[in-house]
């Protein structure tokens, strides 16, 4: 019993510790006996279902099961019958003023991704449709977004030009999409949502900065007004093609952008400062695209080398699902570029719906968002949008508006229809340059320049991540960059892995606790045993490195008792594997190889507190019951010192 | 202090835990502050370096460094000086007993690689003596393996025939050679021997057996007399191509081959039964290789059907160096060639080294020996040999004759040499049959069903990954099958990372001990508590996971509570961290935002024993020490619920 080991004279000096003679000691035992089939059940319910979907439905009339089910696939069923008059009021505020930011952001991303202006605004119009009856967060803006657009445009441009054959480029980013959405989808059916946590933090810090920076270099051609810009991403060929170009420069269009650029930064600034003036930088980019438009208009200044937009076709959204392709040459390529953009675009979906869900302490259920988001672009592909999510800087807007449902959504595709039906002669003189400086300022608030100090603060592996991730986005290309920050994630935890921590544990003095000697200053070894602690589950990729490791922290320690003159008094050998939560066939004979090797060093090995799976693997392994002996197993470091201890006094030993 | 909280009175029933109210508390400290310097340091150590190879060099004076220098390149530095004659005496006993065993092994590996019987001799001529100087293994006999020999045959075969272009056949086997050594040392010299630990024991059971099964087919070609046989490896095609030649069966082979197959089998199996008659089996291949070439000789059987090797050039091992290719149409193929088959061979290798080091009790460097390994190579590449490694059944017969060091190699080479010189002509009349029966024999005992019997009790995910490599070398190709074994494995590490354990500890009652409720029955819950344990490091892999998990916990938990019509009295949430051995960026955020989700939900988070690096990481992180409160840090779980409850009971509550 703990409280007779507790007894040891917390008053006698360290290095001689007393026990009492009557040392109880508690059993471990193996954990309840279950078949493969329930380990299989359970292990696969906690790798699909974390989240245990169908909790709700237990135990209901199959009558509620229906509402319930048809609930889970619509949220619409569930937050619809409740909607209200309030509500909407304060939807209709929030949804206007998205628009207001969606139609100009809308036409500028489209540029970004090389296709027509009018596919931005399409992409505005059916999605957020779909999504107000399949999605699950209030908040979510949806649209299209920069990186996304980014991808897509210089993915598909590295094979295809947008100039020289726009109509094939136009139908590679419909099937690019159709596919994007097909794999969100399937993520989500199939509940593969965890792939999108491999992009951790740091990855996406470090990829959104060096994203906003190619996409913000882009826009040079638009801001100084040049006409032969470089086909490439790179910052190094985009750079050269913009000072071999400077002839190009037109100083109307840098004077104007210049102008235009510095009243949305200030107008992004204040709203930052404030956030109750939100809708100062909601309205900002609208204002800009009707000034300018009335500048150009007025000063006929498409004549004196300010570039614009051109002729718009009226009307809604036309059918292109005869534009997709299924087959052909280009499969590989919209395969691809579906399949990165579709995770790229998912992961910034999610994170924006569970930031905001956070917020106002609602539940995002992440693969029902993937299979919303999926059909929302699986639909979209078929009515001419190009790949749409949740974007950021549109859903903050909203949330600041004080939207209450998804209907935000729904008013915000109204104004876009309008807008596509009656509104688009309008924008026949708006210049380029203007959009160009939406662009820049939306993606400059992607550089967080605070996290990355933090993270530095934090852990400096992860800042080697961040950093490949933005450089690999700067100088090789934008899905390499992605590639590299994610494999040293990886990396990284392997490597945690196959070298394992092993700490060597003492008594705190005056308890029972054994803790870190390097950690704990106060603690201090036990005389004639040596108590390990692994902290990592065993398995292949570790043991040859523990037996080395193991085996050294014994030749260690009978060096420091040589170097003070003493017999190694070394008789025990205690492995607190509390912290093992899993051992596989590797680990069982790492078990064993360690006992065959503590008998020819004549130490006993004994084991301390093995979790559930480790205890009953050695158990089946092991038929002669040598490693898992009952005198040899703990449920306490306490209790095993304790107890070993007066297995030796009790003997006549020359134990010192 | 621990005694006054482990005066919980026992004799209380489940559920009632009554405290001394004097509840002394253990204080959490940080870590010993190391700069990022030490810490890089020591983490590069640990991983690179993790046998501290340079300790015996400490404080000795230059001279001895020197010495001890040499011998660490050298081994036989350190061995030689003591050799004696009783030594020579059982080295040259086994030294002639595997040469016996590597000559006709010798001869017929080459064959398997496609490659003139006469490299295998040459094979086990030069690469033996180079170990002997360099190897710091005993008992390793070195020469060609049945599976490397497989490996490199059959993917260079892929793009070119042996039998139509010979010659270019032979030079892309040396410059294999030549880079698998390359990549071994690379890998020994930059300590990156931990590579060869991905492949667990469960790959290598599958992998090896399904290596085997492919071996013993390819031999059905020599062992039926079959001349026109296919080129391809997979089961599917060797098996229709032999049923599809049956009027090429020849009467006399198969009668030669059985006979002489169940002779060698025979003599397998003796010597397995009793290891002292270990020279049954290894004499009988010779002796097969003579009876069979006398029955030949005398009958002029290759006039009856029966394929003899035919003439082999005398002399030694002529230089290769020119032959080798370091440019051309392919360098791709015969480095990736080097690179396979140097790995399979240097786990082979290795592992036979610390098998017979850890049964005589001395210790092999790995890294080291990947030295030896990659220059014994690079060496044989420029003389005529190909690749070669440990082999096991070789080392085991060394080892059961009682060889004492590497000498028994160079009294191996020697005999080989004779060979050479003067012993060529005799095998002039060889039967390939009977090689194909020294394969087989030899072959046979890489299938390990008992191993597989063990691995299916043990661990069922392992006995998955076993099979697929298994059936992955059947079915696909032996490279293919090794990479999607190995990856499965990776896979399986990272879902553990991805889905960490989760566990509810109770309190075990009359001490103060919290385990699992689920693995220890008798383990009761605390009231008011609710107390959790994260079984793995907390990263980017895991939080969301984790976060949707631990609120479902506080759900169960809340309904448990309803459903025994009690008022959730939950007003704490412990966090026992003892197993997390480490945290990154998203893992800091994780602690924040649960900080967050547990104050919307009323509820305190106390978290328990966190190791030196994530306690360092959250004060780090946390400027306003809002996580890491002092009053929400413990250092055992007990003495956290000894003093929350004790400050429930001081205040005036509604506390059940």
């Amino acid at each position: 019993m703990e409280p007779n080991v507790s007894n040891i004279n917390s008053s006698t000096s360290p290095g001689q510790v007393e026990i009492a003679m009557e040392t109880e000691v508690h059993r471990v035992a193996p954990p309840p006996r279950l078949s493969t089939l329930q380990k299989l059940k359970t292990r696969l319910k906690e790798t699909l279902f974390p989240d245990d979907p169908l909790r709700q439905f237990k135990g209901q009339p199959w009558k509620i099961k229906l509402v319930l089910g048809a609930q889970y696939v619509f949220p619409v069923l569930e937050w619809g019958p409740k909607y209200s008059l309030s509500l909407l009021k304060s939807d209709i505020v929030s949804g206007l003023t998205i628009a207001s930011l969606a139609i100009p952001q809308g036409i500028s991303y489209a540029k970004l991704a090389n296709l027509p202006p009018i596919v931005g605004l399409y992409s505005s119009f059916v999605p957020p449709l779909i999504y107000a009856v399949l999605g699950s967060s209030r908040d979510l803006a949806v649209g299209p977004v920069s990186i996304a657009s980014l991808i897509m445009g210089s993915m598909l441009r590295q094979e295809v030009s947008p100039v020289q054959d726009p109509i094939l480029f136009l139908q590679l980013a419909f099937s690019s999409t159709f596919f994007a959405g097909l794999f969100q989808s399937l993520l989500g059916f199939l509940r593969l949502g965890f792939i999108i946590d491999f992009l951790s933090k740091a990855t996406l810090i470090g990829f959104m900065a060096g994203a906003a920076i190619i996409v913000s270099l882009q826009q040079l051609k638009s801001l100084l007004g040049i006409k032969n810009f470089t086909n490439k991403m790179g910052v190094v060929p985009v750079l050269s093609s913009v000072f071999h170009n400077t002839h190009e420069w037109s100083w109307q269009t840098i004077l104007m952008g210049f102008c235009f650029l510095v009243f949305l930064l200030l107008a992004r600034h204040i709203s930052m400062r404030k956030p109750k003036l939100f809708w100062v930088s909601a309205g900002a980019p609208l204002l800009s695209v009707i000034l300018s438009t009335l500048l150009v208009f007025t000063f006929k200044a498409q004549n004196h080398g300010i570039s614009v937009i051109g002729k718009l076709q009226e009307g809604l959204n036309p059918p292109s699902w005869n534009l997709l392709h299924f087959h052909g040459a280009y499969i590989g390529l919209v395969m691809k570029t579906g399949l990165i953009t579709g995770i790229i675009s998912l992961t910034e979906g999610i994170a924006v719906g569970r930031t905001f869900a956070a917020l106002k302490n609602y539940q995002v259920d992440g693969n029902k968002e993937m299979i919303a988001i999926g059909l929302m672009n699986i639909v979209g592909s078929s009515t001419s949008c190009y790949v749409t999510t949740g974007a950021f800087s549109r859903s903050a807007v909203n949330h600041n508006a004080g939207c209450k449902t998804a209907v935000s959504n729904i008013i915000m595709a109204v104004t876009v229809m309008v807008t596509l039906l009656f509104l688009m002669p309008l924008f026949q003189y708006t210049p380029n340059v203007v959009l160009g400086a939406i662009i820049v300022t939306a993606v400059v608030g992607l550089i967080d320049i605070h996290a990355a100090c933090q993270i530095w603060k934090i852990d400096k592996f992860d800042f080697i991540v961040m950093i490949c991730a933005f450089l690999g986005v700067l100088f090789i290309s934008v899905q390499e960059g992605l590639a590299i920050a994610v494999g040293i994630s990886v990396f990284k935890v392997l490597l945690q892995i196959t070298r394992p921590k092993t700490v060597v544990l003492g008594k705190i003095p005056g308890t029972d606790i054994y803790r870190d000697l390097h950690h704990y200053k106060e603690a201090v070894s036990v005389p004639g045993d040596l108590i390990l602690s692994i902290e990592a589950p065993i398995n292949f990729a570790n043991t040859t490195y523990l037996k080395e490791r193991i085996a050294r922290w014994i030749e260690e320690h009978e060096t420091e008792d040589e170097n003070v003159k003493k017999k190694s008094g070394l008789k025990f050998f205690i492995l607190d594997l509390s912290s093992v939560s899993a051992i596989d066939t590797n680990g069982v004979a790492f078990f064993k190889d360690m006992k065959m090797a503590m008998e020819k060093k004549n130490l006993e090995l004994v084991l301390v507190n093995p979790l559930g799976e480790v205890i009953e693997k050695l158990q089946r392994a092991d038929d002669t019951k040598e490693i898992a002996r009952p005198d040899c197993l703990f449920l306490t470091v306490g209790e095993a010192v304790a107890y070993l201890l007066s297995t030796v006094k009790s003997q006549p030993s020359n134990y010192v």
